[in-house]
């Protein structure tokens, strides 16, 4: 039977301000990347995201990022790369802490925002975000793009890599993701997005944005929520993978 | 045979600014309480303080203070309980990510500054620091000040409390620290300094600032090491300890 | 005839999170409280608020606040005071160079939160902040509550204080506010907020929470942004007013 | 007669953490380039430092840096120019207060550490910072490297540009700075680089690693005070400099 997980990000609160709707994907995605406060996310929102996913037997993840609140993670800081690796073992331990109080625990990892664009390609803060994982716990599985200098590191390093695909995302004939700045680079129609991923999820294949036919190896499929409607497409994305007797499941065992 | 421990703040250095001799005070005390970032410390800091505590047998305790590093952690803040409880869990599991890479584990819990004097009296902030060391590891001792509303209410949550006593302060006669806007508050004398320490740890008083003889119950000792002359000091007070042939051990165990 | 302000909280939005809805009550209010970075604003942010409040012809004034983006500024902070003029000489620099380059200036000073509390009674801090705005710009006037600590020690520097009152905060036989926490405390009804604003505007007096009728002092009203069916209230707070023949006008003169 | 500037970076402390001998170097250099809290500085070390750079009669610069106070502004951070204007334009602003509390105002900028290095040659930081110094007062002379892209944006925006030479810095054959991880980038002879510090200031050429004679054109020399033995150095300079009827004096007027 095919199967596939759903992962999204959670936990991107912080302080008074409130973003993207978590209970409502809770009840959708099975994989939880949670913020660890570097980028988004404060102990009281990171306490709480945990013992809701929990509660949801939604596994929980860590979605490390850079130390840059002011800019949400989404500026490429060219942090040394074992000042990286600090960096992510921090926020490893900080997650645990919470996770454990929800009678879990971290599950796999998940790099966030500019720090997941850059580690596709820089050999450097890849090898040194593989290198905070292998250090803390070497059975955690990481989640990332598919042929990314990350998830290559990951492997080195003797962890598991767990390729993934976007619901959302315009794919290029070489299997890229289609740049955000270009037409096509992200899909605003909730039934074609679960037409795609149950092709995805099931047959391995996407359209490009060209009209080709192109190959797409993912365990899971990521979804969003802080936007007008990314928490009805999610949900029509889960509905028609369990129509085509698709089999969401964490690519991480069970959240307990 | 009289036993004592010897401990002090340490990794309390931040980005590009120094603080203290921590390679210095590492090979007087016994228990390095280790700054989590919260008031002071970085996750580089703080992983060469953990990585330097475990090669010298020193056991690592969390140094837990309020989120203000740009008040060092000195300024009461009032944090709601509930809130402070996640603050505090997530600085333990963020230094146990550090202190499991150095092969050791996070062994106590002792609050800096504000938060420390704080939960003398407040009994909402006592209370809800308890409540994080219970829900993150209830076999964690807890150190403080005796009578202290912090050391009740972790007795209270089942922590074992563990008295300690100030090397370098004055004591009144009702046995409670000189404050420290008065004369006598801090005394500069190595020798005198040393004198008193092994009196406390032996016969359990201390001459008060008023000429009287003060019980003082004291299962640690606080030393400094970010005051000029304050290392030579804490070398002097191990030696005159060691001297009396008092043992001067961790009140949690070993680091290993 | 009679002469009345409309003071809200803008500009509060931080990095990747909103908040509030700025530009409908741009089109509502006579004064613009903009947060300065410490507990709410970002440089951009603040940037974009004073263009469009110079573009609306609202006034701009320095909503000042604890360094606490964490709490959103509403922890009392124990600062020195000393340090506290300091914090608010640098918030007042920083909305300066925007509220300039918007074509205006900073017009006067509204403490936020836990400090504009906190000052109510807090001789310390009140004192701190009147002398950072004696030092800043003597001839910024200062809002905040009638017969507070802060109103006392501005005006004792030399500085103009003006009284407000809450359009939608119930009020306790002695003219105080109701403290959140009971009931009365917050009224939602908007006409009722909108009759209450006309008498304070017109008779200086509003209807306490036990039926009494107790004086009101106050130039501005301050009505709210963040929550929902706010900006419908202080929509309605504006028409009932000029329907009223009361004039909207800021009390710092026009903003250009 | 040959004239010369002497610019060093004060104000670097922050909270608990001293940094530099401030005091010791506002009796050598003629500008003061004071850190505005985004590396570092935070208000009470800000103002304390533009009040004793006016006593001493040393003109203030404003030394703005990344938003990266764990990274000391040493790290390249990929802002986009917009939000870079505005981060510059509130770290004047914010300086500004403290300059107008000390009698003075602001009279140059420089940037600081990481991106002092990216906008020699990154074109959309340079021009935005230049943006920003226009918008706040294009009055203002800029500090930077000669031929960088940073001077070129400035001079193109209306600014004056400043060029200015590192006295303990190699120089290459084609007028660079020897790049900090090879040999003969930094110089720690102190009478060799007072030696060269005039040599640059009145015959404009420098010795460069190779042995060539290469041309340098500066306005300023910039020295240090954050290194052991940095003040003597910094001392024996401008010792050398008076020696040789070099007049040290600002680029930027007076400090009154």
């Amino acid at each position: 039977m095919t199967t596939i997980d759903l992962n999204a990000d959670l936990g991107e609160s912080f302080s008074r301000w409130s973003l993207g709707d978590d209970d409502a994907l809770l009840g959708v995605v099975t994989s939880a990347n949670i913020a660890c406060g570097f980028h988004a996310g404060d102990p009281t929102v990171i306490r709480r995201t945990c013992a809701r996913a929990a509660e949801r037997g939604v596994v929980i993840g860590a979605q490390v990022g850079y130390r840059d609140l002011a800019g949400f993670g989404r500026r490429f800081i060219d942090v040394a790369p074992d000042e990286l690796t600090n960096d992510v073992l921090y926020q490893l331990g900080a997650l645990e802490a919470f996770a454990r109080v929800a009678g879990t625990s971290v599950r796999y990892v998940k790099p966030h925002g500019a720090l997941y664009n850059a580690i596709v390609h820089h050999e450097g803060q890849a090898a040194a975000v593989a290198e905070a994982v292998r250090r803390y716990n070497p059975d955690l599985p990481v989640l990332g793009l598919p042929d990314s200098a990350w998830l290559k590191h990951a492997e080195g390093a003797g962890l598991r890599p767990v390729p993934e695909a976007f619901a959302d995302r315009g794919y290029t004939a070489s299997g890229t993701l289609v740049p955000r700045r270009e037409d096509g680079a992200v899909l605003h129609d909730a039934d074609e997005v679960a037409r795609r991923c149950v092709r995805m999820a099931r047959d391995h294949e996407v359209v490009s944005a060209d009209g080709d036919v192109v190959a797409v190896r993912a365990r899971s499929l990521c979804v969003h929520g802080d936007s007008p409607g990314a928490v009805a497409m999610a949900t029509a994305v889960r509905a028609a993978l369990e129509e085509a007797d698709v089999s969401v499941t964490s690519f991480a065992g069970t959240s307990s």
